[in-house]
């Protein structure tokens, strides 16, 4: 069934993509449908943060089903509320669309806009909904909360601290690779993807998670980082971003880069460097931080935590020693550089 | 003198055109710079609107200086808070532009940018700057803060409320006719636009201003509407918008809708009905609101407020009754009905 979007009208079709919207958070005061919602954060402090996705620049249509780039959108831009130590609890999502999306379609998106809320505790409470003469545009701000203080910077990393990523590295960049392999095999003959034995890095990239499930155990083990960044950019750059503005250098061992095991033999297969592809590949959305060496007890407690390194003085450069032993300046390469 | 974005680099980028931002709101804890802002709004309540502007589609680059661009993009934005009877304090500005674009161009929109946040008071706390493959895109979004359930809806109108609106109407929609017809003629004879005595409407389409003495004017004169919209889709459309969500109906008087002089003489030069343009002409940003008959001596000592007819039960329709005394249904036409 194929429905117009020109059928619903600009406000039917906003009234049709909210009509199940459910509000899960108390400070949610008023949701869609007014000039703007209004959110009580008594007490707590706002986080706010916003992202800008482009079709053909951040994602494929060709190969990003729409339940998953709605789910995706929201999982970038909460990422970033984790990042800061903080809860997300109201997003506001606007698109512009061009004519050849039907109802059905959007349906689709908002269904993994939704199930990304359902899954995080965030309401949906306003937006934008547009025309577009080409291309899919996203735009998505999300609102969080954090007690007063507790949010955490980028820039308070201080000499000795451990340096930590959460679960592992390179999979989204890998999974990107092969859905890219495997669009130009399908332009070029016709064959349908061979997909096989790479669930784990093409799941990486279409439907990834933010990882709620790090600050909530730094809360509930007395652990407050002393900076943090979410990997949307690749280890190398966002490191880098750490160093900068805490005014401080790094080391960071080669062989203590979590790397899954199928993102490494896919690697191989593809004759890339597995550790090039944790450092410089992207949208892996795990989490960077760095905490005292007090808390070692703490972070290594946790199965799910790689300690890869520490912070030193900014003099001392950033630094990666590879497996051999050599010390190598640290660089952000971005994803351009791997292929 | 032509610099080049790339010459800059993503993060360079940001760096220039935040360089000279400056933090206005005691609330703003973390500006631009980290994965979010930080905003603490103690004991008031926070309103949060978002706006997605594109090229080809809300602005014509060809007639729209860059300036003018972001400084009517933060308008259009801020208007939806003060229609929320709020002061807006923070925005987050995303843009995604092509290799076209050159430093300078952007520093021109961002000049318009910091203007209007100047002027409003308002803090630039975040935002992503990306790539487009064509045309230029804008998302703000705009958070504000009110006092404890001082905001007003769309859905709080009441039977025999006045309906009132500020400042005048259909100019903004006039000022686009002309220099549609100027970019016409441009583009067919080369012809330079003639633009003499225009200047009232075409500065209300291309740097209209946010209704904050309004909203002043309120709190001053202890008046919290039952209902208020900014009207930027034309007055019939976001009367019909409190009328829904009020569950009310309307009279408004044709010969009662503040039209600018300057406005109907070029209405009649094009042979269109000043009534109509005030009625369906959007982007005049002025506020749409009613209030208790008890308010009327309050309203009418503002010479800049128009008291244009009163709410009625929702079984009495939503009518407008011309200078004739003749009684039509109020219908939401849109700009496109106009030409």
């Amino acid at each position: 069934m194929r429905t117009e979007i020109t059928s619903l009208g600009e406000f039917g079709l906003i009234e049709h993509l909210t009509q199940n919207n459910e509000i899960k958070n108390a400070s949610t005061i008023l949701s869609v449908g007014d000039d703007a919602a209004v959110i009580d954060h008594f007490g707590r402090q706002t986080v706010i943060t916003t992202d800008l996705l482009i079709e053909g620049i951040h994602f494929d249509m060709m190969y990003t089903p729409l339940k998953h780039l709605g789910y995706k959108s929201v999982i970038a831009n909460i990422s970033d509320v984790y990042a800061m130590n903080a809860t997300p609890t109201q997003i506001v999502v606007s698109i512009a669309i061009s004519n050849k999306f039907s109802v059905e379609a959007l349906d689709e998106f908002y269904d993994g806009i939704y199930a990304a809320c359902d899954k995080y505790g965030v309401d949906l409470v306003g937006g934008d909904t547009t025309t577009s003469q080409r291309g899919f545009v996203i735009s998505i701000t999300a609102i969080g909360e954090v007690a007063p203080d507790k949010y955490v910077k980028r820039s308070g990393a201080q000499t000795n601290d451990l340096i930590c990523v959460s679960g592992d590295l390179g999979g989204a960049f890998l999974g990107l690779t092969i859905l890219e392999r495997e669009k130009k095999i399908f332009e070029e003959t016709g064959a349908q993807p061979d997909l096989e034995n790479q669930a784990y890095i093409v799941g990486r990239l279409l439907k990834p998670e933010a990882r709620k499930d790090v600050v909530d155990y730094f809360a509930a083990h007395d652990i407050v980082p002393t900076s943090m960044i979410d990997i949307s950019d690749g280890l190398s750059s966002e490191l880098l971003h750490i160093c900068k503005q805490s005014e401080m250098g790094c080391v960071i061992y080669e062989d203590k880069l979590p790397i899954n095991e199928e993102s490494k033999q896919f690697a191989y297969k593809l004759e890339l460097d597995p550790t090039a592809c944790a450092l410089s590949g992207g949208e892996d959305y795990e989490l960077l931080f760095t905490v005292p060496v007090t808390d070692h007890e703490k972070i290594a407690a946790n199965n799910g935590f790689s300690i890869i390194g520490y912070i030193t003085e900014a003099a001392d450069g950033k630094q990666i020693i590879t497996r051999g032993g050599n010390k190598h300046e640290l660089v952000a390469q971005g994803w351009n550089h791997i292929k």
